[in-house]
């Protein structure tokens, strides 16, 4: 699907500032995803710098920029505006229904092997020796490549995109809407979710997985990663390459993980959460920051295994420090009261707060 | 269906007292759920002012109520017998199996889309304009209000109530069992699970997230609440208005929440627990108690945001802090072993325990 | 499916020492799976003993065994050559696309019920009165006992074994390949999945609960036991009798529990735990551990309740033992500087590391 600029201008009310109306789009895409030929978006001006490194033909914003001779369209509501944009490219999810069994535009390499239960939408394209099992539903505009095996009962939503040599197992969902809402007048309304979800290949992913489509833009899973039955990873993440994910972590909206990352059983990150290459965290582990890489965290809040191995090793021995604590109050309080006695002191023998102490001290 | 009350009173072979024979009754429901013209039961008889509250028109109890003027009928085992009444109101899930297609007895709205792979079953009504997706099952008994959807691979069990405006993601199950298990001989026997589920309108719920039906009664969504991917709700939970509910929450039987709660990702809920309007807990935090609202609450047991962030600001400093007690020990004993040698003080140079040092003060 | 020991050692191009090469093998089981008649491996030379208990006819090893009689089948890389001999019993997953409906050669008892929706594969078999519901795909060469009840949307893979009166809520998914993983010029390459899920009498699962095959043997639900909602078992564990699995638990690979088990709600396991008869483990704890039976273990990492509840009742008073510490050390300070001015001591008024200290003492 392709759209002339100007007609994009009209389709928001925009004025058209700098470019040729006749240039040709080919999508929308947020900032810092590079896709030639694209439409992007600026929603905070902090962020026109990125503008030069994108290869995108205009950029929707709320006002004239000088620092850029990419082509504008200025409008009001930038968000709004490219909502709309990203709608004309790929449409909110699920307006249609798919017909029964294979959708007669759907493209099959002759070597592909459906399921005659298995649902096929319009504009589909399944590569050679790929293999749909029973009960597969895949919505209208996938792509999958070759030698992929998707199991039974899967649904692959709209516009997701599946590279060559990936294994999805049973009963996973992936490009459902994001979890994302505004608060108007006391009602949560759901912003929007028209991006997709791209796994690249060799990627192998297990049963009752969700990953959630991007809100403009796509949520990556990198090439050769592997992820375990139950993991949830939310809209906008990014996903780097060989990560190991095991079974149900979360990974909420907009993080990012580096190449070779390892995240054990049931840990969770924090939204927009970025982890470097070779990061490791420990089963159970919740990230509330960005950690460097090469490096394994334990624990919640998720901290460097050397800090959270002595943390851990005092938490054990607490009882005793309490009991320690009591004695030495105790001896300390004998002590005062000797020196008392023997006229030495002014110290009040109970526990003071630490500003009756300075006042006393004063 | 509607049942005469002496006709249940001989179900479960009980003494009518109070009560008309021939009122005609609608249904059978646990205390606290109000519905009017019901059959309800008591169990516990500390709970016999609810009665009043009530709009049933009978009661099953153990032993004749002088407190009340509402029909009884009087049985030995009152939860059994409630089990039998509730039952000929609701048979215990999918002791049939619905035909293929859509059932001859569904009422489908004209404008209502049901995909041909989906399964409609007896007795189930669908709103206008509501679309029902690939591989869907709608098992008997099933009411869809209008401009639903019920994404791809959804099982809805019987007697599911789901008002107008819900959305419903990929491989969600709604209704399942509850677990629930009573020992008997060294096998767990479940108990009865004949309730249902009711979601109200505007109410949207994310992919493969389960919510199971009431034991006797309902599993309640409260109005606009939002609900992430991978939740788990479990039997005779209430969940309030407008609730915003991450990925990964696990909320225990026969919890209720306020309204405008919101639930971070991996939080956890035990049983019977309690959560005020506008509670908010943070992300892999494990609720213990009943919580007030207008509060945030962190960590595992959940404590308020204020006391939890000074925990674990502390914890941060716990290596810290154990060897600033071993520096202290040594300090102190020195100074005792100084009193000791200038005369002044007989403590013992060693730690010592609260015990010997009272009966030493003794 | 039968194999003569000398197809099976000529197939791995292994030599057969001590065994009759017209000895008939009916599987290939791991050491410690006992079963008659089959084919071992033992890629541990420390595991010789286990020989002796074995039931096996032969075994792959990677050098002539003196400890044991039973027939050797050696070869250079055991591992690589039990994968082969596992696959000509068990082939890998998925190869072949059932056919639509029931395949011919499924036997299914007279009184067993099965809906036109569900997908039935090659070679199963169904017991009496079991029922399986809508969109449920069973694939080739599973086996379901009596009285069973297989709920909508289940997906159970090739050679899962279901006994007498099992029920499995909706959406699960039972024997999709184990997260098993080797890196080989970085890249992650899968493990053999080869094995099955075994499920034995009386069993009950709740929805979207996902168990994982056996590497090359089988992963074990024990008689009686309980599993609530979206629960994770991993590859090769071998759960016990009457078990109660709460939702939302994850238990890492080759686990073992004993009987009468308890596992709250969202509790990990690492994996290879073993949990004795009897262990209770409270929800959200994280079992690092073996733990011994008839106790009650409680926070993450795992810990006796008795131990676990002295240390949390510590950790809520560490604010307050962190300004008691603050104030022994003042109080002391004091003590030390009054000592040091009335001429007794040459204690240093600042906090000192244990090894200054001591430095000083000599």
């Amino acid at each position: 699907m392709k759209k002339r600029l100007s007609s994009l201008a009209t389709l928001v009310d925009g004025e058209l500032i700098g470019g040729d109306g006749d240039l040709v789009c080919e999508g929308a895409f947020p900032l810092g995803e590079k896709t030639v030929g694209h439409v992007t978006m600026l929603d905070d001006l902090r962020r026109v710098s990125e503008l030069n490194e994108s290869q995108a033909i205009a950029v929707v914003c709320s006002e004239r920029l000088e620092s850029t001779s990419m082509a504008q369209i200025v409008v009001a509501d930038p968000r709004q505006a490219f909502t709309k944009i990203v709608a004309c490219f790929r449409p909110p999810v699920s307006l249609d229904l798919p017909s029964w069994g294979i959708d007669p535009s759907a493209t099959l390499a002759e070597s592909a092997r459906i399921h005659p239960s298995a649902i096929i939408g319009a504009g589909v394209k399944i590569g050679e020796r790929s293999r749909i099992m029973p009960g597969v539903v895949v919505l209208p505009h996938c792509q999958i490549g070759d030698d992929c095996i998707v199991h039974a009962n899967v649904t692959l939503y709209e516009h997701t995109q599946i590279a060559d040599r990936v294994t999805i197992h049973a009963g996973t969902i992936i490009g459902a809407n994001g979890f994302g809402y505004r608060q108007v007048a006391g009602r949560h309304v759901p912003t929007a979710q028209l991006g997709n979800v791209q796994i690249d290949s060799d990627v192998e992913i297990g049963a009752s997985v969700t990953i959630d489509r991007g809100t403009y833009g796509t949520t990556l899973i990198g090439e050769g990663t592997k992820i375990d039955n139950q993991v949830m990873i939310a809209h906008n993440c990014k996903i780097g390459r060989h990560n190991l994910i095991c079974s149900q972590v979360g990974i909420a909206g907009s993080c990012t993980t580096g190449d070779y990352v390892i995240l054990a059983g049931q840990v969770g990150l924090k939204d927009h959460i970025s982890l470097g290459d070779q990061t490791i965290v420990g089963a159970q582990a919740g990230v509330m920051d960005d950690c460097e890489g090469h490096q394994v965290y334990l624990g919640s809040p998720a901290t460097p295994q050397r800090e959270q191995m002595q943390i851990m090793a005092v938490e054990r021995r607490l009882p005793e420090m309490r009991r320690e604590l009591k004695n030495l109050r105790r001896d300390i309080d004998r002590l005062i009261q000797q020196s008392q006695q023997t006229g030495y002191a002014t110290m009040p023998s109970e526990p003071i707060s630490i500003e009756s102490c300075s006042k006393r001290a004063a």
